[in-house]
């Protein structure tokens, strides 16, 4: 059985089409190794200090929330050739806390076959990031660019 | 002197208003490192496997290239409470590749008080990661929470 057996190419992907990834469980040294590279707010890297802040508490940064978000859509979107996005929106609804649970739940909005290119198409795909209680912590709508299978 | 005496507050951040950030250098281990605990893709990780994708070589995670913006405007953007969003739009027109070095320019495109909250109000602000080169690797639209300062 070929490595790609499972791959989706355009086709596979109709409007409609769901995905749920398996859970990531975040804790305050997670947030705070990630904010500390990369976003070192106090609200992201000290619990005493995020207290007095709009957060009201440590608060992992929406960039950690998207990153793994990504590392659970490549393991669970298993689309041909990769997640290769060429654009996305993003909203955080409400705050990721050191102890949630992060899954993501994918819809596929659009499926646009390339005008130009046979060998590709486009697509939409919102994803919630959802916590332990089921509250909607990340929507990402993303743009992917996917190959088509091509008939030879 | 105030550590606040530089922090900018809603009336400090007009239309048009511009920051430019420090260069961030970014190498090949920086780009495999993010990509192996975030987005484990070939073209993120293995120099050999990349040649043969959609990037043709190895180039950074879209959303390793966003986190080091964060980073980038963490310590060149320095509004008052931090850099709070609660929305972004992304697009990437073109890979970030290893000895790139990235920089980032912002500049508020709205300026909007709160209808309802006295201390606090919200800007859009347009941030251009752009390479070595002077070419816009990234453009994000952000939706930042801004505090007023409350006259007493």
């Amino acid at each position: 059985m070929s490595a790609d057996a499972q791959l989706l190419y355009l086709d596979d992907l109709p409007v409609g089409r769901r995905f749920a990834t398996r859970t990531h469980s975040l804790d305050a040294p997670q947030i705070k190794r990630f904010a500390t590279e990369f976003d070192p707010q106090p609200f992201h890297i000290d619990e005493a200090l995020a207290e007095r802040t709009f957060f009201q508490g440590l608060a992992a940064s929406g960039w950690h929330t998207m990153a793994i978000t990504m590392r659970l859509m490549v393991e669970g979107v298993p689309i041909a050739g990769g997640i290769i996005g060429s654009g996305a929106e993003l909203s955080w609804p409400q705050p990721v806390r050191p102890g949630d649970v992060l899954q993501v739940h994918s819809e596929v909005l659009e499926n646009a076959p390339s005008k130009t290119r046979p060998d590709r198409g486009r697509i939409t795909l919102r994803s919630e990031t959802r916590n332990q209680r089921d509250e909607v912590v990340q929507v990402m709508i993303g743009r992917l660019i996917v190959p088509r299978k091509v008939v030879v």
